[in-house]
């Protein structure tokens, strides 16, 4: 049974974490933390990290950037892996990531949903062959109206990803209103559609002479970051120092 | 039988435009002119309009705006009722067209394709109750690596049926990666795509809470202009002067 | 303030409108009913339709076929309009329904959804003219791996819309796997895929000479057809007699 | 210089590869077979493959299943590679080509497109590893109306690339409308849409808990088959004998 600690408990995703675990026969929640305390759980909940005195074979974080530089202090002092789900930190603090990162498991994805991490992987594979053969690389993702950037982490891990695979062959492009312009075949651009509640959609268009292959990913709740995030946990669980990422979980 | 003045013969609509004439029982080409005379046509061809004298029913235009102010005059002085098709006229050269549609028949429209001049007619009536029903608009085009706008025409159209439809409630976004920002209801964001030979992809997306409905247009090929554009002379043939666009057509 | 009776309240579609209805300022639950009764709500819950005797202006059910016959009985005695979505109802119990409508309000709908209503009120007026345009017609829909029926209800009611509109002139096509003929345009092929949690897809396509339209509809969570439920009701308390659809709601 | 034998030269297929060989620099047609002769080529035309004696490097073949056999004979009497695209062998055809690959390079694809050929040889990695992962597997292919059997060869042939590398897991399933029954994991359903002109449209469909990945193919043109052919025969020409399929030509 891997024992949990989450951090950032009581917010949105901590609480989809608390439903999913309850019905997990591999892992159960040790301990909680979160600045709000107001909600009862089944689990000890501790107003920061420091004060957790419960140990655990992994932490799992969806909080947010302010509470990553004790939560990593944490994990480096009681050489407990953790799985690093907050996104917008600080160049800072991703030194800092990388710097734990030698002192105990850390695990760090744009994306925790096994598809889009399958995917990725596929990506890696397929778009030097794909390009070789003449097919121009774009990408579209779609998200709620509530979003506040733009493009997602994920769409630019896919491009990026494509783009180690190519040698780094390929710039973004975000905008084509502002020029009269040919697309030029080194450009990946990349489009991102808001609207209502939509969870997150990505397409990766590779578009050639009067064919198009399209690697399409669809959301439906929030839950496939939830369960990517556990599976991420238990694997991480018990495992050396090291950076690691979605794509070791997937094999 | 409808006799048609090809103006713009031998450029790649001309040509196809020539092949479909051909098995079209109720229409056919009286002359062509261009001023690229290399091409063998069966029908006589004139370097100019100035210099044609055969007579005919309408004419079709897939020239370029250089040889529009000639066109009009022409059309003005014969009453000859015009298809214009050809794209990136100038301020002065619109209001040539709107003062050539007080003597003879002029029909202009972004987009020739039956299937777009019918998905507009519907977004107009459909996009008041779905934004009432608080659905968001995005527009996503693709087209070939070629093309120098962005976005295309045809989707800036759809947007502003939409929009007129709406008395002028939204505004257009093109590039949300410069602001971190909620998208504002007000918004139609339009996303243009560039690859391969894509003839021309439109997606109209109206994203709600938790139900996204979709109109999706695709073209297969530039045959589908030319067709439209057949359609649109036969209609236009004999009418009284004045502005028409493809609504008209489609009744 | 609407007082709704929810029928069939502990199954999972109820809990949904139970919490949607908590945060609804113009409609609340006067009363549940369900068989099952271990769930403890904030409104009274009874065993059976018959021993309720809180009063309310309309009913929403979401029970089974089972339980209809006594909802309509006590519908049509106390007069209450009701909002029937349980499906699978046999042949005599929709000619009850019919009986029924003619002394309360009866709104009956294959979906309840918002999204998938509004598409239906266009295809009855694009339909008819995509066809004479030489279109052919298509559908496919997609749901989860659990469904038992196929194709679903929601993608015959769109067929049926469209052959309405069109007298009757297609019949629908399942499967092509056992003939080698060429499609017949009075046909509407319909297509069920599926797998995974897929909540709801439908596409209707509309295939021409060398263009493509597609109306597509996504669901992303069953909420929508709760929403769309709670609308009705709202829409039907106070109505007279007689029978209504989402058409009727959405104006 | 690959010289090139085109057997079927005054069909659809033999035109176009005709138009793309006149442009290619690399390759050239040395004669064509055709029983109808009424087309002026540039080339020397014969009524059927024993009276060619013009040598070549390879032949391409879009004939019909009934110029087969002799065409095979011919191939294998003069040790000519034969990239053939012909669909509809009969059972003994078949075994003849077996048989002729001993003797000669034989080239044979379902589908001579690189993407589809591209995307075939992806799904065999990553199909098992998404079933693995609880991902159902659909597939749904989009023809012209005018195309006779159902399901299409290439979405056969993508079935069967998933089911071997998956040993022979899968069972197909063409129609659900005719049972009620929840989707076994051992299904891959394949549906046939069939309306207008479309070329070719096939979406592999992997459907998981709350996130759906779908690999999408969408021909613009049959240009891409015959482009396809020609690079084929490019690399079979000089190859020994034996048994080819475009994966060996992509690589």
């Amino acid at each position: 049974m891997t024992k949990i600690i989450l951090h950032g408990c009581n917010g949105r995703m901590g609480q989809m974490l608390t439903g999913l675990l309850k019905e997990d026969p591999e892992a159960e929640v040790a301990a909680g933390v979160d600045g709000y305390t107001g909600i009862a759980n089944e689990y000890p909940v501790f107003a920061s990290i420091d004060e957790c005195d419960v140990p655990a074979d992994v932490v799992i974080d969806f909080s947010n950037a302010k509470a990553a530089d004790g939560l990593l202090d944490y994990c480096v002092r009681t050489k407990t892996p953790v799985v690093l789900c907050t996104t917008g930190l600080s160049e800072e603090q991703l030194a800092k990531v990388e710097e734990a990162a030698k002192e105990t498991a850390v695990l760090k994805s744009a994306n925790m949903s096994l598809g889009i991490n399958l995917l990725m992987k596929l990506l890696k594979e397929a778009a030097p062959t794909l390009a070789a053969a003449g097919f121009d690389i774009e990408i579209v993702e779609k998200h709620h109206n509530q979003k506040l950037d733009a493009p997602s982490g994920t769409a630019l891990a896919l491009a990026d990803a494509i783009n180690e695979a190519s040698d780094g062959a390929y710039h973004y492009v975000y905008d084509r209103s502002q020029e009269r312009k040919k697309r030029e075949s080194s450009e990946i651009g990349i489009s991102a559609v808001r609207g209502g509640t939509i969870v997150g959609d990505h397409d990766v268009i590779f578009a050639g002479t009067d064919e198009v292959i399209t690697f399409e990913h669809r959301a439906y709740s929030r839950a496939v970051f939830g369960k990517g995030a556990i599976q991420a946990a238990k694997f991480l669980a018990g495992k050396p120092a090291g950076r690691y990422d979605m794509s070791d979980v997937i094999g």
